[in-house]
This record gives C-alpha cells, sequence and structure tokens, in this order.
C-alpha cells in the first residue's frame, strides 16, 4: 500500500456485493489504505489487485481501519458482522467509526450505536441510492444518520463514493431517508411499469410515449433508466425484486410502528411479494412490468 | 398586426386559461398573426394588448386562420367549440389544421377528424406536459396524434410552444400518451406525498428527505416541484385537483377498454376524487399530502 490517505484515514471494507465492489474500488482511487473482508473471494482478489489489504475477518479490519464501511444486505448479516465471535465488536477501537450502508430497519440503528459506543467506536447509518450505476461513478446520493462530529470525520471517504451527502438527523434518520427513498423509487417503477403498458395496449409505442414524458412533469431517472430496460425487455440487474422487496417490508412496517398509510406504496409491495413467490425474486425491479402484461 | 409569419401561417387560439394565455403569447412572440377566442374578457383583452385580433366565436377564428390551436379542458366544452351553431366546422376550410392540446378522451378522437374532414379540415390530437411554468416558459413536451404532414405544417407553431415535440402516432394516440403521462404524474405525486409524510412521521425533516432523494433513483420534476409544494404547503395551482380527477377518469376508461390493470394508480385516482368530495378540487394536486395527513 503505497497511496497515502487524503486525510490520514484508514478505510476498512465489509461486503463487496454488486455495490460494494465499485465503493471500495472509488476508495483505492481516492488514495485511502483499505483492508477488505467480504464472503466471496472474487471480489476480495480484485480489490487486492488494486491495492487493497485482504482480512480474515471483520474483527481484523476493524483493527486495521478507522473507519469501517459496511455494505451488508440482510440485517442478520449486519448482525454477523457486528457482533459475530469475529465481528467488529471485537476490533472495534476507540475514536473509530463504523458506516452501516446497506439498508436496515432504523428502529435497529439506536441499539448498535450503543454497542458500539460501549468499545468506544461511532456508528452511522449512511444509505445510498443510485444504483450500481452511482456506485460504480461515484455519484451515490448518501442518507446520513449519527452524529454531525462522526459525519464530518468520515464525509472525505463518503465524498469518494457519493456526489450528495446530507445529514439527515440522529441515528436511524439516515435509514428512514432510504425507506422513503425506496416508497418514491418502487412507486414510481409500478406507475411506469401501467403507464408502459397501458400504452402498448392501447396501441401506442411504449418508446415513444417514454420519450414524450421525458419533456414534462412525468420526467425521473426511473422513467429514464427503468423505463428503458422495460422496454428493451433487460431485467438484469440492476437493483433485485429481492432486495427492493426486504426494503418494501422495512418501509411498511415503519409505516405501521408510526402509524401513517400508504395506500399507493401497499400495492407495489404487494406486486414485488408476488414476484418473489413465482420465482422471478432474481430480476430487475422493472420486472414490474411482467405482472401487469400477464394480468 | 405587423409582425410577419415565420412560415406564413395565421394562427388562431381558443381557451386563453392557465395554460393557454402563456401558449398563446408565446406564438404572438415567435412572430404568428394571431386571432383568438375565449370565454374571460381579461386574458382576450391582454393577448389583444400583445398584439392578437379579438373573434367573436369560433367560426370567426377558423376563418382567420390556418392551424387553430384549441386549449380546453372538458370534452363537452371541446365539442361546443367543434360543433356549436358558431364552431369550428362552421368556419373550417380546406387546408385548415385544428390542433386539440386540451386533455380528452383518445376515443373521442377519430369521430371529431372526420368530421373536420367533412370540411376539408384536419385534426391533430397535441396534448401537453409541463404545466404553467413550460407553457410559460415555452418548454411543453407536446405528444401529437394524427397524419405527420399535418404535423409538419403545424410543427413552427408547436416549437414556439414546445422544446420536446413527439409524434407518437395516429388519431388519438397523443391523447393516449398524455392518459400515460397523467397515471405517472399522478402516481409519483402521491409516492412523494406518502414518502414525505413518512418521514415527518418517523421524526425526519422532509425537507433533507427531499434533498438527499433527488441525488438518487428517486429524482423527479414531482419530487423537485411538488414535493417543495408540500413542503412549503403551497396548494396554490399549479395543476389542479379537479382537472388531474377529469383526467384519472380518462386513465381508467382507457384502461378498462384495453383491459389491464393499474393497481398502483387507481388508489391515487381515489384519492383525487376524495379531495373533490370534501371540496379542494381547486387546489393543487400536490394536497393529496393532506389525506395522509389526517388518515
Amino acid at each position: 500500500m503505497t497511496a497515502s490517505a487524503p486525510n490520514g484515514l484508514r478505510a476498512g471494507f465489509i461486503g463487496l456485493g454488486i455495490m460494494g465492489r465499485p465503493m471500495a474500488l472509488n476508495l483505492l482511487k481516492a488514495g485511502f489504505p483499505l483492508i477488505v473482508q467480504s464472503r466471496s473471494r472474487g471480489p476480495v482478489d480484485e480489490l487486492v489487485a488494486a491495492g487493497a489489504r485482504a482480512a480474515v475477518d471483520a474483527a481484523e479490519v476493524a483493527a486495521g481501519s478507522d473507519v469501517v464501511i459496511v455494505m451488508v444486505s440482510d440485517t442478520a448479516d449486519m448482525e454477523a458482522v457486528l457482533d459475530g465471535e469475529r465481528g467488529l465488536l471485537r476490533g472495534g477501537h476507540p475514536g473509530s467509526i463504523v458506516v452501516d450502508m446497506g439498508t436496515h430497519d432504523p428502529t435497529a440503528i439506536a441499539g448498535w450505536a450503543a454497542r458500539l459506543a460501549a468499545v468506544g467506536a461511532e456508528l452511522l447509518d449512511a444509505p445510498v441510492s443510485g444504483g450500481e450505476v452511482g456506485a460504480k461513478e461515484g455519484t451515490l446520493s448518501i442518507m446520513v444518520g449519527g452524529p454531525a462530529a462522526a459525519l464530518e470525520r468520515a464525509r472525505p471517504m463518503l465524498a469518494a463514493m457519493g456526489s450528495r451527502i446530507v445529514h439527515i438527523g440522529d441515528h436511524g434518520a439516515g435509514m428512514v431517508a432510504k425507506a422513503c427513498n425506496q416508497l418514491v423509487v418502487g412507486s414510481n417503477i409500478e406507475a411506469v411499469a401501467e403507464a408502459l403498458n397501458l400504452a402498448r395496449a392501447a396501441g401506442a409505442d411504449p418508446a415513444k410515449v417514454r420519450d414524450a414524458l421525458l419533456g414534462g412533469f412525468a420526467a425521473s431517472r426511473v422513467l429514464e433508466l427503468h423505463g428503458l430496460r422495460m422496454i428493451e425487455r433487460d431485467f438484469t440487474p440492476g437493483g433485485r425484486v429481492a432486495l427492493h422487496a426486504k426494503d418494501a417490508r422495512i418501509v411498511l412496517e415503519t409505516a405501521r410502528r408510526v402509524g401513517v398509510e400508504l395506500p399507493g406504496f401497499r400495492p407495489v409491495a404487494d406486486a414485488l411479494e408476488r414476484l418473489i413467490a413465482r420465482g422471478d425474486g432474481e430480476l430487475d425491479h422493472s420486472a414490474l412490468i411482467t405482472l401487469l402484461e400477464e394480468a
């Protein structure tokens, strides 16, 4: 490792999946010394070839870094990363910061923060939006919950991965923002799917309709990206149905907890579950249109 | 009238409402000789002061122009403009083109086109998206159905009002595209309303959540414009609930006719009707959030 850290911070990264791999590569490009750990060997080897060091477990990552980014999707996996026999809590040292960038239930965050605080470490919840494209280009939107001082220390690293960093509020507020994000993205994918399916059924060319709609109030990144996938019948993920359904359950649970109605989103969450039930959980969420075509 | 028409076309305009008034002004600015007619005296006087000529009825507009833009919202009003005792069908002359830029049922268009053809005139359905802002700035998106040759003749005039002109297909295809547009806009307004209401209820600042979401896949013109209205509690129209509800009925009727399901949009259409039922039909459609807050 010859690169010098832009602000003296040593970076750790756990979870080198579709999103994590390009995010970690951007940390290397920005000059942070990087220690990584992931379940799959392939991405670890790739990061090592690019200049990272491989750790055998989360505790070793924590011991060798000042800020640890964790990008794992399931809450159970996140708890294992924290609490496992060789988890972060065994290697966290005073002054270290753990940044949870996966999408998890907002109510879990305060408890995780308290357990890290017991070993002198801090937690930020900092989930992202922008998908694989945003991860590769370093243009993710990052929604941050937790102490402002910790965010300021971690900011140079976040800035290597995202172009918009918004401090939403206390622990869990980042996850609330992400739940809101997944609600809007899901509802908008369904809306675009319903519109393009209606256009086709009514004899209008969906590609032309999409083109026209991009010039008015219907314009959105979803119409741009997911609308194009629907027209090109390209349901390779991208954003997997199974992951969006997991996030949708967090949205519904958060709404239930705080007592608000989601009349528009509820049928979208149902549709995601139906896709999983028929074995399409690994497709891109733009596959929502296929349910409508078969209705 | 001293301005010279960019391509020798004389313009007519019927219906100088929130959208029609700035659209007609843009025709004048582009140099088209313009003859106008509208129910309200105020906008007619304003257009005359800007250089237009006032007609007493639709027939006089048709007689004095080559391309007549009609911007009236109700189907009944459009039929009166066409078929009234002094309607367009009495003044239409061979070679003239009527451009229906309001939002009407796609199935009505072919019949109107046939009746205009009987007096030697052509019809384009060319509804718009982009709202009052787009109308003022001349940046509307225009979705066109009807003969390509008629579109090419009318195009210089449309280009004075919009920045995106897409020929979707035959008579009615423009209206189908607009129905798709209103579906996406309505569903997305509801999604943004549900997200910002969820954020507030869960203790996260809706303004910060909107800011973060604008950087990712949730980004849209609706999040930008209608999201801001929701945060600023500014429900002055803009796009009126009553008009969107009228368009939503066209969406539902089109879907019924061609046999497709709209599970995400149906509750949005219901919500628009509920706003009207409680007397909020004249508010901006971003007022959808108020229903959620009171649930």
